[in-house]
């Protein structure tokens, strides 16, 4: 999917909702466990309530990896029920020395026909080049996450190239980079609006103003609202660019808005709402163009 | 499999080898192909022939996830394929907030049978904790990794808590840490040397003294060596503690040894070479204590 697919999807709909499909088997209603295959017949089910609210689906690999073969089939499947107006994203925080990168680019997106892959940056360009070289398929580069652990490294001040040191190398000016604002900078250099998108956590609303200045152009996935207790309004008004430019992820508070048989119509009524809200904000965001 | 169990099968057996399981389906010998598990018949060969020489085998997930889910499935019955006597590595560079990194925790710790994983710090102390909950088993953290992108973020210099800044936010007094370094210290308070390693690469043998220093009684995994080209001796000489304190991992070297049918025969044979070299090793850091 290119970004101008995307962002046709975003106007046409009035939607900047990716629904996250962390599906965990402990989780799903009681009554899906008889069939054959439950966390497929979940997905589904919640993708068809879902589908006219969102523009993207985030299918979070552990999930299925705890499943072990089942599991693997299972995303599988889903991936391939994923209509192709949809962004199909794959939230597997890959990343490994070149060589290694190109099985996991081969393996999200030849053997799954994903269009997207979460990516970690730890071990810098030759571990995220291999997923720009494909057309039309998107690196989503975590930036600041919202966990709790992001003030660990993410948010560690680093030394720059701008910095300036005097001879007993001590620092007389200094640019106070924010590990993640390197990974920004650095990575823009690597890919392009058109292939690479951040990870931004919507816990970290403060932060997003900076972010912006940084990427003007790119998209960030925002995760983080509901569950983890970010705010949906705060992030688009600070993060939204005239492209819409964010796709905010839920997953929690729609696919587990009922724990019955009826939890694909509450995770459609729960998208809804959303939807409504999207819609107010991208309107006041055309309008002011 | 705990540490001293480790170090027993170190010093019985005189090696410090890991075997890297990188089996891609192109370059195995084209014979297998016509077999109806190509890549666990491979790896089963393989396995075999240099059991003897090596404490543990490490399985980089990538070219496994590549084939889907036969890939998945010859995984599986590879993992189930090393004896207990060997730690079983996922080599997987996984890492996500704290309850995905559970399900990554389960599905390597539980639904495959490994006894140790290699994950990614970015995302912090609560991307990591969940795989330290387990008895027995461990993680391994990437450190300073051996590729060329280590120099983008890895070795990036940061301020630390113990630098001292002036009224004008200029610092007087710097600790100039690497990021890397950062993660060996802040992590060593997660873990401990019974349950936590890293990754240091052999391509960076000049900063082992200083990571030693830091970490004193931790084991490393050791990638790249043979087609990545660090050297064996050097790394040995500068990284080995007390109790061997390393595992030195050899993909390509070993398991493409030969592209013929007398690939595990050969496979055997570079292992045996390593395992001779690392004995010699071993013996000088025995006599020296």
């Amino acid at each position: 999917m290119t970004r101008q697919q995307l962002i046709d999807q975003i106007r046409q709909k009035k939607t900047y909702l990716c629904v996250g499909l962390d599906t965990d088997i402990t989780k799903i209603p009681k009554h899906l466990l008889a069939g054959s295959d439950p966390v497929f017949e979940f997905n589904s089910q919640i993708i068809d309530a879902t589908l006219e609210y969102c523009v993207g689906y985030k299918i979070n690999t552990a999930f299925y990896e705890a499943l072990g073969l089942k599991g693997w089939e299972a995303m599988q499947k889903t991936v391939n029920y994923i209509p192709s107006t949809h962004l199909k994203i794959a939230d597997a925080k890959r990343g490994d020395i070149g060589n290694t990168s190109s099985q996991y680019a081969k393996a999200f997106f030849e053997t799954l026909n994903f269009d997207a892959i979460t990516i970690a940056p730890y071990m810098g360009s030759d571990s995220v080049m291999p997923f720009l070289e494909y057309k039309d398929k998107w690196v989503i580069l975590l930036g600041l996450t919202s966990n709790p652990g992001a003030a660990d490294f993410e948010l560690k001040k680093i030394l720059t190239e701008t910095d300036v040191l005097d001879e007993g190398m001590h620092i007389v000016k200094h640019q106070t980079n924010h590990l993640y604002e390197e990974v920004l900078m650095k990575a823009s250099t690597w890919g392009t609006p058109e292939n690479l998108m951040f990870v931004i956590g919507a816990t970290q609303p403060d932060e997003f103003i900076n972010i912006r200045r940084l990427t003007p152009e790119h998209f960030y996935l925002v995760p983080g609202i509901g569950a983890q207790g970010g705010s949906l309004k705060e992030i688009s008004e600070k993060a939204m660019n005239g492209d819409c430019g964010i796709l905010v992820n839920s997953s929690r508070t729609i696919i587990y808005a009922s724990g019955k048989e009826d939890y694909a119509e509450k995770a459609g009524a729960v998208a809804m709402e959303y939807q409504k809200e999207m819609k107010r904000y991208l309107l006041r965001t055309e309008n002011s163009i």
